[in-house]
């Protein structure tokens, strides 16, 4: 069985509402200090599939569903467990 | 100035609706061998705090905020960057 483990962060510059309202809320709850806040998504997939051939699934499934080039920045690893 | 990183995963269990959609969704992308798809959130708190300040604060924000203990997990981690 492999894990792949799929980070996908909003790219510098594009615009964050989920972000903003996380740091709003937390300046309502009156914590300081706080220059900003990012939200990204990570995904889990478990495949039952070889190293080799998973590597190249997971990126396809990069390209085709879980990625927009333009507005993001993703990081992945595909682990045995 | 600090940067938390703060992983919020669902607990095991706990239905997971967005995870069932991409997987499916992959599924229709004809991919295979996807035994499950988890999805979690990933936040990014920038800070203007000194490290042991720093971490007290994120750790409340996790209680406050940003983790509901009954359904998720988490892990986080505090950095001078």
């Amino acid at each position: 069985m492999l894990k792949a483990t799929i980070i996908v962060k909003l790219k510098e510059g594009v615009d964050d509402p989920e972000g903003k309202t996380i740091k709003h809320s937390l300046e309502l709850l009156n914590f300081e200090g706080i220059k900003e806040v990012k939200v990204a998504k990570l995904y889990e997939i478990y495949l039952d599939l070889s190293l080799e051939d998973g590597k190249k699934e997971v990126e396809e499934m990069i390209k085709k569903l879980l990625v927009n080039p333009i507005i993001h920045d993703y990081e992945f690893r595909v682990e045995e467990i």
